[in-house]
């Protein structure tokens, strides 16, 4: 089991300020009203709060989420909570599933997965660009509770090694391409996620879906509308997300 | 382990047509054009397909999505995968945790719960109206993987029996009354996801958990918009879910 | 002047029972709960009432969109009044303009155009097929307050008969075929609005659009999210119109 | 006729660059790659484009649109057109309409309805803070092309001067207080709107609503979603404005 989840904690302040900080490394926290040095930090009880020029400060554990939105570092467009939820979900993950993915980019959902499968289960990841591959692996273990997570550096076109998957999820510029070698992997009626950020994406996808024998349950997004918590004037937010991806799903068909 | 997961086929017809089957209960299952017996069903592989009156049907093993949408029972209205996939993201749900739950209702989220949190975690639910009790522990079984679901037959404001639990998922109709339990419940830092239908719960419940010391991370509403699967004509479909509920989350401050 | 608008009638009932009659022609109209004679109803005052088996009925003369709504006799999917509004915004129509339609389909779009454009405006649609053009006669002449439109039995792509126009809409299966002729059509900087329901249509209309020099200023899909006028419950209907259709508008570049 | 609108040009660049000028003021446009005089640009005819540092930028008559959303000085948030266009189409506004409003605000729903009610049209409005009262009268004149608006500089809760109004539109604090005001000023089966930003003002809306004897046809709010324009990888915006206001309708009953 990794401890990477146990070293973060989350600062919480004023006008939304939000701060994931890693305790096991001592340095200086700057907040909008002064700062607090990790080590002071690290002393401070879960859900306990600390004082800096007159403004209180909260501190947490970091969770999943704060940890892929606050701290994870990004070189690629991340999969989003709001549609890594759901995505878990059409694909039925839960302990002990065996699950392949592709590619990693910065491992948010590669996270998410090891996080849902546990210890019982395995998620096998691979991204063929090296800087992506090499930072997704320290995205992924400074995090997760679970050393259930294989990583490759190889592009699935050059073939998937595993077989009898569970699910299988999917996120490259031509999904299209990639069918076949997925078809070969998962299992009987295994379950198939894509996600692609445009619709000419989702038209191709769904032609080679049909070419190889997927049954798509649905094509989907997903919009997630926050409001402002305050209960006397209650509203949305001005602005919000208003595209990440589109998301298609299904399960194979035939042998 | 149960085995309930193992016993539900779902058989996928024409024009949507989507139909769950319990395998083990002999039966003819009346389809679109004619009908098949549960026996015969439960003859066809994972993945498969059997032909009635020309037209083609497949069969898969039920998952997690088709047996809450298409088989659960429902006396009550039921957390909609779209919703309970975001709040065990926002919970920060994963094997091992200790989870409450109040109320119960017709199972729905209860078995999402169980799924997530595995052999090693446990879930604490409880339902006061002694008819969905039953009806929510018929929908857990018929399913559920792990034997990790406790149900108990009684309201939350007479007390909630666990201490320590990782996370609260609030789901009443005046939840702001509930606040002051389960902030006992939780262990600090612990997580709290609160479900409401209309605009005045939400300000009811933000005033109760600024009194009762929670903070409060997001107020959200989540859209899933539907598309119609043609790649020559891609667009949403001409109707959607308009609205299911308001989420509320938050975190435990101070002891 | 015509005086179609004059004669319509909109009743409001429990439950949202709505209904428009034509008060010039005799006839027993039922109700939820009964029903009255148009003669009656003719005699009722703008904003006044009756009863049918103790249940009261509101009686207003009837307004653009009620008898879009709940009047007007459809062959075609018509422009809904949340998407025709903003057209007429985005095609900046006011009192005066001399604006083109094709095609005319049931009417709606051009009764909005009438209403829009006025005494000292003209309206010229064109509609290809003999039973729209006459339904859609009918269904303008039933309510427009203004004598204001030409109607035109003709596709536009066998010419477009006026010049210099302020603007111009397009409803047809293939927009990128008559963006030649409404370059001709319209006067130099004239404004453009085209729907289509798929998203394969918003690319191919954006290729000819490009091709044929108009700037676009926007793809847009407008969303009405309705809600349940219950002030001590406040919370949005649990289904919605989840697509009708993308709208594109540009502008005419050079002469 | 006022001329406001002949005398504004709207300049069109590269990565969405949009900016209203004024050509009767003599003054350097700075541009993303360089600048043009308004006197040069008052030469370029509609349509027509000229060229700053090798990069094209295309001119045309400014629009009511491109007047509000670039140009109108704001001191209050203004009524944007996706909900303006709506108002205008539930209050059933069309030439020759009597027409009136409270606050004025900045004045952009006032040129809006200045525009569609046209010269046989009156709009009569109604802003106590003497600030945004001689702010809105620039605006609208700076603009609107008939003369059809009357100002009055004083709150619509020490009474309305007009009666027998066809519509009326209300966006003030305390809609509540003014519903029997307004309730006065209108004339039998009358239509009324407000825009109210928080849901709670929703509530309190209605609850004045009913009291006071009017029929509530709609409550709602339009959501406005842009895709970028580029036919290849068609998708919407990454951001989008979530929130600006919910819009009540409704009719008055009785005398």
């Amino acid at each position: 089991m990794h401890q990477g989840f146990e070293t973060k904690r989350v600062i919480i302040g004023p006008d939304g300020f939000k701060k994931v900080v890693d305790i096991t490394v001592p340095k200086r926290v700057n907040l909008p009203t002064g700062h607090i040095d990790s080590t002071s930090l690290a002393q401070i009880p879960p859900g306990g709060s600390f004082v800096a020029n007159d403004v209180e400060y909260y501190v947490f554990p970091c969770d999943t989420f704060d940890y892929v939105m606050h701290y994870l570092k990004r070189h690629t467009q991340i999969v989003y909570p709001k549609d890594g939820a759901y995505i878990l979900m059409r694909l039925d993950i839960s302990p002990g599933k065996r699950v392949g993915e592709a590619g990693t980019g910065s491992g948010a959902f590669t996270l998410y997965l090891s996080m849902a499968v546990g210890n019982e289960g395995k998620v096998y990841t691979y991204e063929q660009r090296e800087e992506f591959y090499k930072l997704a692996e320290k995205n992924i273990k400074g995090f997760s509770k679970f050393d259930n997570v294989v990583t490759h550096n190889k592009s699935i076109l050059d073939g998937i090694e595993e077989r009898d998957l569970d699910a299988f999820f999917l996120d490259i510029r031509e999904p299209e391409e990639a069918i076949p070698e997925i078809r070969k992997a998962l299992k009987p009626a295994g379950h198939l996620g894509i996600l692609v950020p445009t619709t000419n994406q989702v038209a191709e996808t769904l032609k080679a879906l049909e070419e190889h024998k997927f049954y798509v349950s649905e094509v989907v997004e997903i919009l997630a509308r926050q409001y402002k918590p305050v209960p006397e004037r209650l509203r949305p937010d001005d602005r919000m997300i208003g595209h990440t991806a589109y998301m298609i799903f299904g399960r194979k068909i035939g042998e």
